[in-house]
């Protein structure tokens, strides 16, 4: 019995990682669709998630199963239980691809408003934060959920700085560019609302890890 | 040990149903806060999220002994795994009163760029689609939880127009008025994606209690 719940688990690693890299593909695919402001690439990614969708259903009625017929003990309990929390922030974070790229079909008409140099630098930083929050909870390892946490403020940044600057320098000067610029802004606050998802995946390792209630308490890390 | 287990989740319905008024008492706070440009009470709405915070963290501690010392069956089990999951929606839409408490913080020295209208209406729908989801969810009722999800075309078409309205006749018009626009769309934004967690808690709802696939196809409701 104990041999077979391994390999479930270890199934369920694999699950979680094939997930964690089809939506790390769809938010570089939903940049590289704003960078072109291509229409097919956009609707590419909506039409993706549909897959991801399933893909969610899929772990959490694998996780159902393990847990009513293993019945696992307190940590691999958590563990199960915590990959459906972290498949929905997955989820949730194909959606925000989805979003950027329904910014993209309402701008694809006119051209870009500016050069884009932070977004990009914003989305990469997402894609990073995704990865290792997902590897942080197959390899059950805190130092990277934590190195993932403290990036959360750089994302901020990144963010405030793209929106400042479509406020002053764009909407301001040119009125004209207000729906191309609130695009753009919405795209900056998509992308930094992945690297929530990312910063709360963290959260949820570290806690279930050391079993420390840093969730709402992220001063303790530094 | 079936009665205690069924006064358990009595118990853990009665903590389900305290936090989300909570989290509809900070929704209504924010909006408050914003008709009035009270800093005081955005900063109440702020503090009072520690709170909500430790509500979920009780939560989900509870439903992981409940799963743990009872072994529950499925139909028990999976109620208890969408119960952590909403507790986590709950938290979520608290954060999401806090995004609109920043907002308020963010202009409150200046007037307010126009009458509210449209977002005390979409906060008003916000909070009602968060009481009902979690009736439904409580009370295991498909049919409430149907009635939110058809709301939420409502939420978008509201936030559309406050988007719409902000940018043609603020944004274009009075290039001085952006930032305090922006920060109005955003508000907007923000409810839009409280009735988008109320959403997905009834999509639980009815996949719970019907076992039915509908949570990616909403179609299949109408």
């Amino acid at each position: 019995m104990t041999r077979y719940f391994d390999e479930e688990l270890l199934e369920l690693n694999k699950k979680i990682l094939e997930m964690s890299a089809k939506v790390e593909a769809a938010i570089g695919n939903s940049i590289k669709a704003l960078r072109e402001l291509s229409r097919e690439k956009a609707e590419a990614v909506i039409k993706e998630d549909d897959r991801i969708d399933r893909m969610e259903l899929e772990i959490e009625e694998k996780c159902l199963n393990l847990i009513a017929l293993y019945q696992p003990a307190a940590a691999d309990l958590r563990f199960i239980v915590m990959s459906m929390k972290i498949t929905t922030d997955l989820e949730r974070i194909a959606d925000l691809a989805v979003d950027i790229s329904q910014r993209v079909l309402e701008i694809a008409d006119q051209p870009l408003l500016k050069p884009l140099i932070d977004i990009p630098k914003l989305a990469t930083l997402a894609q990073g934060m995704v990865k290792d929050a997902i590897n942080s909870f197959v390899n059950k390892d805190p130092e990277l959920a934590r190195s993932v946490i403290l990036r959360d403020s750089e994302a901020d940044e990144l963010r405030n700085l793209v929106q400042s600057e479509l406020i002053n320098d764009y909407m301001r000067k040119d009125p004209e560019s207000a729906p191309r610029a609130v695009a753009l802004l919405l795209v900056a606050r998509h992308l930094e609302r992945i690297c929530d998802h990312a910063t709360n995946i963290s959260e949820d390792v570290i806690y279930m890890v050391k079993a420390e209630v840093v969730k709402h308490h992220p001063e303790s890390l530094k």
